[in-house]
């Protein structure tokens, strides 16, 4: 990864391991194969963005850490439970370089651990003892099932439009952003307005950040991704590159051939050159970069600080990472 | 059902459709195929018991169903989605005489599905505003969850104790009827001292009621349980009846055997019909028994009124129930 996070999380990077602490203290259980699973899905660490987006956004107002860490932590959990019960659905064999809880152990119990751990961060947020972050978290994870959902409903259809695409990753990514960020203001005693501002700032940087990785899913290789390129068209998942694609190569298209063939492995290479060969992918980017410009333009009116420098650089390394 | 639920129910039987419908309101979504799932699930009417457990339990205080009724639907659309993912696993073709998820659509569409009615029960208990009511929910998906695991680590294995069983069933079950009650207690106003006794009712009741449907599973007939005998042993689930039965069988017993050669579908007649000619089941409706009579007894000490005879009348019921 080209960016340094260590770097533009510093206005919070020392508190950063408290959230990590109070996610480990969930493996904590009666059950030594239950705290298993919980070790190991939490062993496979990510880069922290969205609790270090809560912290960030708390930094800029009271920043008052006994409700921004069960805060942050809640959202990270509830973004392991949605990736454990994805990547069952996908039959996934890694994640962040790790065996996935279904192949390591078996489907039944990666649903059955995905609900545990949905309840997990159900039971982090109610730490905050606020009841607007309890009943924002609940409706968000609402919104990211009917954003799954959609997708899932959706699948294998070539003719997917941007309007559904762009409901379906505000559902199952950018509300989730929205989330981190609104509620980390809030909590600290942030003006309305302020939360707001976050909470849009959350919802366009997980619409970028969402669009890059569906674009690197197209344009970038295995040994970058740690996992095989292409990956969501073998899902049958039509991302905005896709579909600026097949706008542009019109109805008799080789993603719609490779779709209606069944996807077959062999020809995902063909599919792959084609797109790469298009300006589509940089069309999907410039979109990505709109909105990054419009998150950083979200929080523009907010007090100038350290932290609301963080946000706006990290926003823009958004459209960096793996690249 | 032998029992007159309705009569049961009287002191809150006028307000129970208010539950109902708003239960029905989930099913007011953006996608139609999405408020088909919903309504699917909900048509799959039960008897709605701890919904109204809730209202009876609120009945006894200052019962205000501006905060009863979201929390009696948030129980039952947490069971109806603890349901989902059950049956999705058990592969069960059949709830409440109706098709499963699974079956109508698929599996993944059932997975996705269920978690989205987790979420709509998590926003709905939301809806109430009361932070003890948002924790004690939170902390129960967690239980519920960590028994299905439990449940699941120990699927196949004839040596499970009664120490085990009762950790499990007090996870899956109890803990749901605990809530349920102890909820309608304290979102009423109640003493502290009362909400818990509420709450003990609700999980020796849970606690009989589970033992009471396992019995049931081995010793009554397909056309009363609208599926299958003996599906327990099928999944591998060895329940109070057949642990009794397995004590008193010694280690060379009809379940092990069974178990131990795969759940062969055509032997299981020969199980039932050893468990059925045992004692077992009498002594496991005898413990079930002794937990009805500790959940009346909790509420003994509460004052005299129609909710309280009615929540006496109805744990006695427990036991009759389909019989």
């Amino acid at each position: 990864m080209a960016v340094d996070t260590a770097a533009t999380f510093e206005p919070v990077a020392a508190d950063l391991p408290l959230v990590d602490e109070t996610m480990q203290r969930v493996s904590e259980v009666e059950f030594e194969w239950l705290a298993l699973l919980v070790k190991h899905v939490l062993a496979a660490s990510g880069k922290r963005l969205r609790p270090a987006l809560t912290l960030l956004a708390g930094k800029m107002f009271d920043y008052n850490l006994a409700l921004l860490v069960p805060m942050a932590a809640s959202v990270e959990l509830l973004h392991t439970a949605t990736l454990i019960h994805d990547d069952t659905l996908d039959k996934a064999a890694l994640r962040r370089g790790l065996s996935t809880v279904h192949t390591v152990w078996d489907a039944n119990t990666a649903v059955l651990f995905g609900d545990y751990m949905f309840a997990a961060s159900a039971e982090m947020v109610s730490r905050t003892a606020n009841v607007r972050a309890m009943r924002q978290f609940a409706q968000t994870v609402g919104i990211i099932c009917g954003g799954e959902l959609s997708q899932h409903y959706r699948a294998y259809d070539w003719q997917v439009t941007e309007e559904e695409y762009f409901r379906r990753i505000g559902g199952k990514t950018a509300s989730l952003f929205a989330l981190a960020t609104e509620s980390g203001a809030y909590l600290s005693g942030a003006p309305e307005t302020a939360a707001q501002a976050l909470g849009e700032y959350g919802y366009k940087l997980g619409l970028a950040f969402q669009i890059a990785d569906d674009v690197l899913d197209l344009t970038s290789d295995e040994a970058t991704l740690g996992k095989p390129a292409g990956g969501d068209l073998l899902q049958g998942n039509v991302t905005l590159p896709a579909i600026r694609f097949i706008a542009q190569a019109g109805s008799q298209n080789p993603i719609r051939r490779f779709l209606e063939a069944g996807r077959p492995a062999d020809d995902l290479a063909v599919v792959l050159d084609a797109v790469r060969a298009s300006d589509a992918p940089a069309a999907a980017m410039a979109t990505a970069r709109r909105y990054v410009d419009e998150a950083v333009a979200a929080i523009r009116g907010l007090p100038i600080c350290a932290a609301r420098e963080s946000l706006t650089t990290l926003a823009a390394f958004t459209l960096e990472r793996r690249a």
